[in-house]
């Protein structure tokens, strides 16, 4: 199931609105015949992948999946039948699935066909791969990841907005592994302005599903010489904007290709909810943010940062730098968003530690 | 040597002025026979206690030192003596003495003696563990640690100067340990004022050697109600400020026991260096530097941050919360005072990272 399990971390970033699944199909000698992953799109899904790995094999064989597999038919055939007709004898499955669709139902079919069926095994690994799938089936909102590279007092950049680089070449590599496993990249308008960023990924290889880059802009202050609105015909661009601004603030947008969504109005400027609603609206199930201080404020303000990814490089910059995240503001410490430690891992110079939610 | 390193590190707090030396005597079969340190208050010396366990052993032995021995009479006979008393055969050293009264006279009246001589053995270490001392003779100033204790977002307290606690029982465990192996623990008279701290070092089994705790306080703000004027007869407290105060206003500091020294004003309130130049000329070999964000500031300013002992808490205050350290303010993102990694370590929730100077 560990091998499942990183299978299906391959598939993350790359298969909204799916799931991403990982599937070992092991013969009854011991041998591991199939391995699959869900692949870019969000199928075929690993099911399929590691059957069609293992061929004849798979009679008798146990499979181990991430999640329960599908019992419908949606834009694949489902992968109970797939399993059945293969001959497997055997299903051992983390996650059960919360998809109304399946929920369940997916055991019962294999059941049915007389397959044995096991749940549970590294369950809690699977509901953290699965995050943001369960999250926005069940609270209609994406997984969020804040991003941060600031100093060691966190500062973003100086007073002058001088932020390059802040971060050495190692944390910037893991940067754009994070944008890698996310299905969208979320940034105010004021990073935009100062930064001009492409907020593309750039490993080596390239990524199979570019991450739409999600704009907050209540003022609509984007400028239609960035690089987001340049590139919008290559890599999706959304800009979130207030209801009510004038029809010819946003022609311009639209005529580059951004498409421009109204959402409500917060107190940092956008309710941060619903700009998170209308991602999963759109089946967006993780969202990288990487700030400004007014985007990664708002979020923390009302509660929506699943997890954290700090980078701390190993300088001040003092009281006049800009903060990571802006006034929240806190009636008392008890009241600061608290954060659970998952991982600490050195880059070259800097250090990553990351978080998830105390409540996640 | 590592022996005979790690033994030095026991006294490091206590030895002001003198350096803290470890010693480990290794007789011809290879047995140890004798170990020592340098005990509170700078002596006995290391090689004294250790000749003292090995009595008759030592004779046609190896002694490890981390310090060369010293070859002048001071509060204690030379060293080099008793070691060639002792029959010593061999004095293996990691790092020469830049006092001038020894500087090499100790390898000299070794050799004299008859005793074999190595110097330079894991003298990295030995240097970065003797670092106060050296800098105190090359610079007349004592090993800066800066020590901050911030939420991710490098905030020290809420905006309503909320800051017990921000860091858990291990983190707070080990700045008293901080405390424990630094001479002096450095603060603002804001700090005082807002958190009235004891700044001693709450360890079980106590410390041989109390740390003087100095408050750098140009406005001459401490309040007399405050721990450290009221226990000033117990633990020594100085108070570092402008000169030309009133008398009238020095005499009720003094009366309670708490010595004033006039040091240099300077951009933050007083110039640091002054004020460690000072501490210096007391024999202070080694300073923690608990904050606040002023004196934080003032001492990254000046550059004579040594060593950051960094705790980062799990949780994020905002930009209202009070920072790490106040402006600097710095012309461009190049001039931030940049620092290496040297330790990282989790304790409990938090994170410590530790630094070096980039210089150092």
């Amino acid at each position: 199931m560990r091998a499942a399990l990183a299978l299906a971390a391959r598939g993350l970033g790359n298969t909204w609105p799916n799931p991403s699944v990982g599937c070992v199909i092991v013969a009854k000698d011991g041998q591991v015949v199939g391995r699959g992953w869900t692949q870019p799109g969000g199928r075929p899904h690993a099911e399929t992948e590691a059957l069609k790995r293992a061929g004849v094999r798979a009679r008798g064989a146990t499979a181990y999946v991430t999640l329960e597999p599908c019992c419908h038919w949606g834009r694949t055939p489902p992968c109970t039948d797939a399993l059945a007709a293969a001959g497997v004898a055997r299903v051992v499955v983390a996650l059960r699935d919360p998809d109304p669709r399946v929920d369940g139902e997916g055991f019962r079919k294999l059941a049915a066909a007389g397959i044995a069926v096991e749940e549970g095994l590294l369950r809690e690994e699977a509901e953290r791969l699965t995050w943001g799938f369960i999250k926005r089936l069940r609270h209609g909102l994406p997984l969020v990841t804040l991003k941060l590279a600031t100093t060691l007092d966190g500062r973003i950049a100086t007073a002058a907005k001088e932020s390059r680089w802040i971060t050495g070449p190692a944390a910037r590599r893991a940067a754009h592994g994070l944008r890698a496993r996310h299905d969208a990249i979320l940034v105010g308008s004021g990073t935009v302005i100062d930064d001009d960023p492409d907020l593309t990924c750039r490993l080596p290889g390239g990524v199979p599903v570019p991450a739409p880059r999600v704009v907050a802009d209540a003022r609509l202050r984007i400028p239609l010489a960035s690089k987001l609105v340049r590139t919008a015909r290559d890599v999706p661009t959304l800009v979130c904007t207030v209801p009510g601004h004038a029809p010819a603030a946003l022609a311009p947008l639209r005529d580059a290709g951004v498409e421009v969504i109204e959402v409500e109005a917060g107190p940092g400027g956008l309710a941060m909810h619903t700009v998170l609603a209308a991602l999963a609206a759109k089946g967006i199930t993780r969202v990288l943010a990487e700030g400004g201080s007014g985007i990664a404020a708002s979020l923390l303000r009302e509660g929506l940062v699943d997890r954290l990814a700090w980078f701390h490089a190993p300088m001040v910059i003092g009281g006049d730098g800009i903060p990571a995240a802006y006034a929240l503001p806190l009636p008392d410490l008890a009241a600061a968003p608290k954060f659970r430690r998952v991982a600490v891992r050195t880059l070259g110079p800097d250090l990553l530690s990351e978080y998830e939610c105390e409540a996640g």
